[in-house]
């Protein structure tokens, strides 16, 4: 979960306010390692932000907006689905830019609800890389105790503190699984 | 369903064997528009395929297949989600490279979950273009019936004969579904 | 030279006409392997196009059309400097597209002109996929003589017939050149 | 000139080094702005980094490296075509990760030859967005004086101070160079 995501947010605020353009941040109320509503770059830049919990209406949030050129929503996994509906109603209704941030599947190698209909729904899909410890591209985001123990089961949300993600290449991802169910990995 | 995904898949079969490289087709059983286990391009060219449905287990499938260079499978959202995990699976650990074409959404703008998985795991996406009527970007499917009127509720899967389906963009899309409740747009 | 350009160019006029929209096609005067102005896919299709050479001045050619939604260009490596600038100009000033789909570098692996200013200048780069021999992805384009062996002196343009093209990954290229001076390669 | 390419870089750099893998840095001499050898990003992180002049033999420096993972190179516009082919053979031959970072086109719209050959060849192509004061993709670097004034004439090099670099979109470039001769444009 480390692969510069919300780097790239912090870049793409500064290059619209650069040009004298205002942004609106978002991120994900439920995660708050680096204090509720701040967007965290682990390079170093940080942004205040607004939190977003399942109960927000994004299309009538957006609607409500004044002066903004984009928005931009980080930890976009945990959107609900009828949330990415409302942003892509509202970026192509309301006519405003709307880029999310976000990793594809959790720990067990699951999509989140929220990736599934960003991945379904988006005008375009860009890749953010990251390597494995092997040094092949890493895809997946393995659970790892405090131990540095692989998690193979539990919640599909456990935010980062009491467990460890780190940035594995399939290959890897299911080699470590061998013995392992995961569900849908049959 | 116009863009080009089965000419695509033609060219690809066409590079390997020009390379004297071998390589293995299938589409979905529920297609039978060109004939049963046809990939057809409409710009003319056909190639016979395999037929899959969601008993065929993919893994044991590609590790039983003999001088095979890479799997190509079209109608791809009409894979279970366990066929994609057995499809990544055999990617990364039989060591074959497995492309899958297929469409994001269906009619009503939900996923199919085929893509879910596939959109979750595949380690690089691709997009082929289509466009709208009005010009821009086509990005969904919505379907007509045969007097050229919208359809907006009914089975996932319907196979274009008594329906049609046209490329179509997202503006497009919702502006035609004011009054409609398609489910997740709220 | 064989990834599927002619195909994906053949595949996109295709789409527009689909949606009762109209497109111009062009391919280079200088390759008659297949007949003049013919767009040619070696899975079959063909479409006819005009012929370009160094003295049309694409941005009037361009200014001049009526009624036509895209313009589509085959062998765009053989484009003069200039004429990628009229492309650029009208597809940014007449507010039309253009698709250019061409080879990137020689036999040489030196650049093409009309390939440079391309890449320079697009508003957006696709790659379209070929393999090597090896299996890795092809990105050169060697040329080999009548009884198969490499040719790594001579004009830049030689038209397939009395030679051969093959697609290369560069790891296979370069090893294929250890002894040979191919200007820049040092 | 404002994309994030230098914070897109450092966050590689953080990517390797969380894997406990070193990395090489190297940028252009000719940039002193923020001191000789230092990528600096625009929204704060810096790094410091070797500098080339067109004296390095790549091939030779990078087969010199030991235990590094991969090859970061900032201002890579200024690289000259042999220092391409150099890092290319490298990148296939020696089997180490070579990533570089760099504008298509100067103030006039013409390509760099530094990146002219890195388009060529590179094994992947992909694009850091910027945006036009209009709101629109930017992919022109036209130059500004001191007092704003747009600089169409010039030599290709002239390292911000003196003048300031702004991402324009082409439509913006093209309309404000109606009465100006800017070569290739006609």
């Amino acid at each position: 979960m480390n692969a510069g995501k919300s780097t790239a947010l912090i870049q793409v605020a500064h290059n619209y306010e650069e040009n004298a353009r205002h942004v609106a941040l978002y991120t994900a109320g439920i995660d708050d390692r680096f204090g509720a509503g701040v967007v965290t770059s682990r390079i170093g830049p940080q942004r205040p932000a607004k939190t977003f919990d399942g109960a927000l209406d994004f299309f009538a949030e957006i609607a409500s907006l004044r002066g903004v050129s984009c928005v931009l929503i980080d930890e976009a996994q945990f959107l609900h689905a009828e949330q990415v509906r409302q942003l892509h109603r509202a970026a192509h209704l309301l006519d405003i830019p709307v880029i999310c941030y976000g990793i594809r599947t959790d720990f067990a190698g699951e999509p989140f609800p929220g990736s599934t209909y960003l991945l379904a729904l988006a005008d375009s899909l860009e890749e953010l890389k990251n390597i494995c410890s092997c040094g092949r591209k890493a895809t997946m985001n393995p659970r790892f105790d405090e131990r540095g123990e692989r998690i193979t089961s539990g919640a599909q949300v456990a935010i980062e503190g009491a467990v460890e993600y780190r940035p594995m290449c399939a290959r890897c991802f299911y080699a470590g699984l061998v013995h392992v169910n995961t569900g849908g990995a049959g």
